[in-house]
């Protein structure tokens, strides 16, 4: 029997459109981050913040993943930045086919910066590629701090941790959260990992978010 | 062309083992809740303190589903109460299969309530039925009232709702939170589910929640 060597990876689907959008972003000098976390960890008002706040410095679209509605591609229409809005129809991630599209309906040339913000769930989204220059993982502080030895892989793949809502630890109620056990345990799994300790709601260190965010478009 | 109808749902795999645990459960007569909610809601905590709190009125016992290690059902094992841990190895959802193995490894004659501890997930376990006799949904009030509208299923498919983590309301620190939007929203999926306001880790609002919990036991 003759074995013919194509010599070349079959890709999946997913991962063909993943390479697509690579290509697209790496042709373009854009940065891309692909935000992953539980809901409720506060991704919406990371990103209308930082908005707000580097406006003057870097330009930012937003590629909204969401089940079903469109709160969180309202709450970005108000800080004034271009959106597009997925809605998966019940599917627990992002697709690249889908940022794809988006990718189309966005004003690219006139960004520096797109976030995606994936459906709220810190397992799925972390096993699709969507071409992304990064990932980001945000952890709340509410959440508990066993969450990256619980839920591995998003902290192992995850160019930067933000642990946020810090304006609830030691602020007259009791929230457990040991800090150095978080970031142990996420070095454990990715000794580059940058790690932000921030409140969305309070402002409270976002600024070395901020400047890791504009060295990082500058330095494409 | 014949047509053959054959008379019988064909069922999937899940399908299978999910109405072979529902028919041994049945048989039984045993209380099976499958608790559902993102990462860090408090599931661990509302199970440590009921089955200590309820420990003279019904016998409870755990199936811990986790992606990796055994943190949770350690938590669960200092209660005394039997349980068994399922490691799904990355998977975000458990399968009835592995509920149908967790059965046979518990005391089941001796127990009257079966909690299985879901993947912290509020998307992928509400699509994946484990032949339970019903779902209970968690939501921590730091996720948002917003996570009904944002992510239906599991609050249409719950027998009842715990609205979890209420000491943070109003002691000091601003929570976003209008219990009012996400009772109105949770109804509007599910006309008949349960809503319990708690505090797993003060106990505050408990007491509903068990009475709920015994009369379940004793109607089956």
């Amino acid at each position: 029997m003759y074995k013919v060597n194509i010599g070349k990876k079959i890709l999946s689907a997913n991962e063909e459109y993943a390479l697509k959008n690579s290509q697209f972003l790496t042709e373009h000098k854009k940065l891309c981050l692909n935000m992953i976390s539980s809901p409720g960890s506060g991704k919406t008002t990371i990103l209308t913040r930082t908005i707000s706040e580097l406006k003057d410095k870097i330009k930012i679209g937003v590629i909204e993943g969401d089940i079903q509605t469109d709160i969180d591609a309202e709450r970005i229409r108000a800080t004034e930045a271009p959106v597009v809005q997925i809605n998966t129809n019940g599917a627990c991630h992002l697709l690249a086919v889908q940022v794809n599209g988006a990718l189309e309906n966005l004003p690219v040339g006139d960004l520096d910066l797109i976030f995606i913000e994936n459906v709220g769930n810190l397992v799925c989204p972390s096993a699709f590629e969507l071409g992304e220059t990064g990932k980001i993982a945000v952890l709340s502080v509410t959440e508990g701090d066993d969450k990256p030895a619980k839920y591995p892989a998003i902290f192992a793949k995850s160019k930067a941790l933000l642990i946020n809502k810090i304006d609830l630890l030691g602020a007259g109620v009791q929230v457990d959260f040991d800090i150095e056990r978080v970031k142990a345990d996420a070095r454990k799994l990715n000794k580059g990992i940058e790690l932000f300790l921030v409140s969305a709601k309070t402002g409270k260190g976002m600024t070395s978010w901020y400047e890791w965010l504009v060295k990082s478009v500058e330095s494409l």
